[in-house]
């Protein structure tokens, strides 16, 4: 009798986003002439054309495969050297930091990597996340039965949740008590919150203390404005010893349709067996690569890397400006608005306290229906996400400014 | 303190294409005349260029993407509509087989499918792999800790290997002990052997009578050179209830290199729970694919689509005979040669027995050595394959005929 993973029988029905798009589908449905004027600012996505850097690679690297002599078949499934090179150089060299080629594992998305990470630790970890946080932290780890049962608010037993509040200006600080692995995000989705490299360099010293590892998804980092703010966890003393760092082509270069990510194994970086001997992470990972992934598609490591010449480094600044600069505009239109508001300077997200103590949904059934502007409710992400929602920059500025017009003809 | 997934440890370090690729280095560095003159028959990896049709639907793609009016972020995780349409039309209506399009779930690979298939059963099904088998099978197996340690021969603790031998030409029968999980491939790899309509069927039968679940991997189905072999497990009465198929574009369409393939999960397929109910596999495999993927490549999709164009319908037709020939040249000059041979056939595999009861290492080392051709020790697949080699139809034809020469020139 084949079982099934019963662990998948906890997850709760009404995942976030299918529950938006329902109620936007009925909403669409019940007013057919509202439906054009709805836009979008709820899912992450990003909405401008791929740079052309990136396009003219993917089209010269896919000539290549049509030609015998330049014909690639199998790639290294930890990626290709071209393209772990660039990263070493470009997203740590340049800024002084000490991570190897062959310490980055290139793969098709950090939602797939920040899942499949889990494989290679032990279920008997103690595991801490953010409140609120991205969904794909929780599911992953109710996935491979690393809680019990969701309460009422959606918080799963065996979860060690860390508050984000205004009163911690949305960025956790350790625990209390021991925790073993600790999922950060900074910039953070869903508040846009940063840490600085006083809160992270707390975060080291603790992961240390404990023999413990952080998760630290930077898909988001090429949105910091200032140098102030760190943009890797490894600008970060120690962090070599007790991080892993996940970062990502589909916020920066437009990839989210393309499929490019990478992850950040250093060697130094050791887990313990239960009975406490030290053990390496970076073979494990990259055995657990070549058995059950196939890297990433040659051309599409082609376009990626194009991204690091100086043209696509142009197109991908240009991109980050123009979502940043959307974000400049919502950010300041809730200001004006007199409402609370976090995020947008160093993120593509804006976090909004409801006013008047309305509940996350109900502002998105009030935003949806009388505004025609789609966000996401922030208690989507976690208990401590009530009261908010988050809006995206990710749109034509057309839009953005249409957004804005909207928001200040609402009442609040 | 975080601990490891100490099932990794457990892992053989010696992984067979590793040492192959060692034993080669050695040989090309210790012989610099040499080797320029080596041909590698080892891995499965296609050689011949990608068809044109993939070439010029990629790059159609990506010219969308540089267009903001047809620009795509995130696509469906389980894939394009325009994909499993085509998936489900060409591989399965066309045969007059009864799978929809929503059954089948794009992905970037069927090794990685093939792993990740286990994330959605339980961790106390009891697991039959045939032996010699595709190494990957096991070692998932392995990591995810449904096994015990590996003896001697590499035969790990707690599965059940079902003997693939000359005496039942390399196709296993179902066991006498229940089993709940039970890996088939069919044109096999290693071994190139096919199973007959009627093989096939007592295998359903026995899943069914056992409650029992078939990965059924296909991914050379369309090197089947004759209709009376099943090219689908959905070929065969009630496989619907109880089997999954792996599909892939890699050695039909050359896309190893490129990325793309299926898994087909059919709506009426359950699984258990550890009491007892029934619960749908469909919606399970569809969760963990919105959790912990984000969907293939979007040019990528676009070529695997133009594979069934009519041009693209040719183009792999002329591989796969490219391809097939090679195999006959090869299988053919074994036979004048009087070594046993079988696969080559249904299959661009050639499984032939090393003679005078030559161990499948030393058969590596005289090819190397001798002929200057690497090809694949059975002994590597599993403990039946002791004595045996697989040699790739994967090559130039010159390349091939060069191969055939060298067999020829050698003192068996």
């Amino acid at each position: 009798m084949a079982t099934i993973n019963e662990n998948y029988l906890k997850l709760k029905a009404g995942y976030l986003f299918p529950e938006i798009a329902r109620r936007v589908k009925k909403f669409t449905d019940e007013n057919p002439d509202a439906a054009q004027n709805v836009i979008r600012c709820g899912i992450g996505d990003v909405t401008e054309p791929l740079p052309q850097a990136a396009i003219d690679a993917l089209k010269k690297a896919t000539d290549e495969l049509g030609d015998r002599s330049t014909f690639r078949g199998y790639g290294p499934e930890q990626g290709y050297d071209f393209l772990r090179e660039a990263v070493a150089q470009n997203e740590y060299a340049a800024r002084g930091l000490d991570i190897s080629a062959d310490e980055i594992f290139i793969s098709d998305g950090s939602k797939c990597d920040t899942a499949n990470i889990l494989d290679i630790f032990g279920d008997d970890n103690k595991i801490a996340i953010t409140d609120p946080v991205y969904p794909v932290y929780v599911d992953t780890n109710v996935m491979v039965g690393h809680t019990g049962q969701a309460d009422e608010g959606g918080a799963y037993a065996g979860l060690v949740y860390l508050p984000c509040t205004a009163e911690n200006d949305f960025v956790a600080s350790p625990p209390s008590v021991p925790v073993d692995i600790i999922y950060l995000c900074f910039p953070n989705n869903p508040t846009g919150a940063v840490a600085t490299h006083e809160q992270l360099q707390e975060w080291v010293n603790y992961a240390k203390a404990n023999d413990a590892i952080i998760f630290y998804d930077a898909a988001y980092g090429d949105y910091i404005s200032d140098d102030s703010v760190p943009r890797s966890i490894y600008e970060i003393e120690g962090a070599r010893d007790c991080a892993i760092e996940f970062r990502s082509f589909s916020k920066s270069g437009g990839f989210t349709g393309v499929r490019c990510a990478l992850t950040v194994v250093p060697k130094s970086l050791t887990g313990k067996t239960k009975s406490g001997e030290d053990v390496a992470i970076h073979p494990l990972w990259s055995r657990r690569s070549s058995t059950k992934f196939n890297g990433v598609s040659y051309p599409i490591q082609r376009a990626a890397e194009a991204l690091y010449s100086d043209e696509g480094k142009a197109q991908v600044n240009a991109l980050i400006e123009h979502y940043m600069g959307n974000a400049k505009i919502l950010r300041e239109t809730a200001q004006e608005l007199g409402l609370k508001v976090w995020g947008g300077v160093h993120a593509p997200y804006i976090w909004i306290a409801a006013p008047n103590g309305v509940s996350s949904w109900d502002v998105f059934d009030k935003m949806l229906n009388e505004a025609n502007v789609v966000v996401t409710p922030g208690s989507g992400f976690g208990k401590e996400g009530e009261g908010y929602f988050r809006v995206s920059a990710f749109n034509s500025r057309a839009n953005v400014e249409e957004v804005a017009n909207r928001l200040k003809a609402l009442q609040w």
